[in-house]
């Protein structure tokens, strides 16, 4: 059998405890690495669990397949994922592998960011599609993603801004190179987001009135966690605001709020 | 401190380690019981937890808040809640109940449907906003969320229903009685939901062709446990489908599908 087991968001302990059997019976266990991390470290999840896991990075998940689902049809392997095992497609794609070489698969699923966010008072029923903000590079600077905020926000509901982490990223100069080299690890932060949401604000040539430096903002970080933060206050300001380490999240909110929404938000505002 | 905890979608053992830690410590644990269920029944949880439920319906959650938190200043008290703490709004007021009374706030979370409904292969970042399919009475029948099921197809997302739940509702006869009596619970499944969709779809003078009896859903049933089921067909043949026992969710997938969402779904087609 084949296992992806969501590990939720916090430390060692948010794993369910249908997952931790599973975990401890099987023969071989993988942590996906590079989409999500939890800030326990790799080290602490092994005490917590007993035992060692490999650490299955994207050349490993994206190109790997084969030797991840290696026996899986007479043994137990089991992958595990921060957050919710849906949350990214890959994980999708290794379902589908396992499925074509007739492993039985059976899901794990756990807290994801995409419902977590519900902790900041914002109701989950009104949000609209989520989007992803990437690093931009000085050559890369995509904005797609402002269409879609803009669209939630004609649409009166709320936009969550999962913030690009790099993990394990080969450097541009060595990715012709036969031996990679890594760039350290970055986790976009709720200021870097806020920024960039600034600058295509600033590019626009017509000021539709929409989504402004004004609109009410949701800085998210470390959710699910003992010591997670939240923030309210407007774009500009978010792009001021230090929510220390990773993971952080944006929530855009959309043009009216339930009255429920803004007295639970009153507690995050920034006076 | 008082603590509300998601107690996942399946059975016992998707609680979190972190969870059942808090369960085991607690002074009072109640259970939450009208919003979702889950359908190992309240027994299995008592013996899984070696502890007494109070359980919590409507009336004591919405009526009776000082009584939940009685105490939880000095002690310790959690509320359990079915999926993820912030599904329902109601727990949302708890919280800002409890923060009245300086009772401190511990919030557990879990998977939810929200993002459960991976599982089916349509990706979480594609869905817009989620809507609610109430039980109609024959006094009673809006359509208001179909509009919102047919802007998300507009701007290519899919929709997200979740189905009405009846529990220990109060009959309408007798409201004003003193004595209440109660209807038999009632969980609705997605042939009902598909045909109360397909009477709005009658009962429109215009044809706008965009969500219509061809378009394609995906039915879901009692999601996160072992005998879960999912199909993938039209609404017309949706509306005669039979997936079983509670709890079911339906979802009517935007205009364009991935590839690889296309791909996942041929498993659930109906042939």
């Amino acid at each position: 059998m084949f296992f992806i087991i969501g590990l939720g968001l916090g430390d060692c302990k948010d794993i369910t405890v249908n997952g931790l059997e599973i975990v401890k019976k099987c023969e071989r266990v993988y942590l996906e690495a590079y989409t999500s991390i939890l800030t326990c470290g790799t080290a602490a999840l092994e005490e917590f669990y007993g035992r060692k896991l490999i650490v299955a990075d994207r050349e490993l998940v994206e190109q790997g397949a084969d030797a991840i689902l290696e026996g899986a049809d007479n043994t137990d392997v089991a992958f595990l994922v921060v957050g919710d095992p849906f949350g990214a497609t890959t994980h999708t794609d290794l379902v589908l592998r396992a499925q074509e070489k007739k492993i039985k698969v059976e899901v794990v699923h756990n807290a994801s960011i995409l419902n977590a966010v519900g902790c900041c008072g914002l109701q989950l029923y009104s949000f609209g599609e989520t989007v992803s903000i990437p690093y931009w590079t000085e050559t890369w600077q995509p904005d797609s993603f402002f269409e879609k905020i803009v669209s939630n926000y004609k649409n009166k509901v709320h936009t969550l801004c999962l913030l690009d982490i790099k993990v394990k990223e080969p450097t541009l100069e060595s990715l012709t190179k036969k031996k990679k080299e890594y760039m350290p690890p970055r986790f976009m932060s709720v200021s870097e987001a806020a920024e960039q949401l600034l600058q295509i604000l600033q590019k626009k040539v017509e000021d539709d009135g929409l989504v402004t430096a004004n609109s009410l903002c949701v800085g998210l970080a470390r959710i699910g966690s003992q010591n997670q933060q939240i923030v309210a206050c407007s774009l500009e300001e978010m792009s001021k605001v230090n929510l220390g380490g990773p993971l952080h999240s944006l929530i855009i909110a959309g043009p009216v709020l339930h009255p429920l929404e803004l007295e639970y938000l009153e507690q995050f505002r920034i006076k």
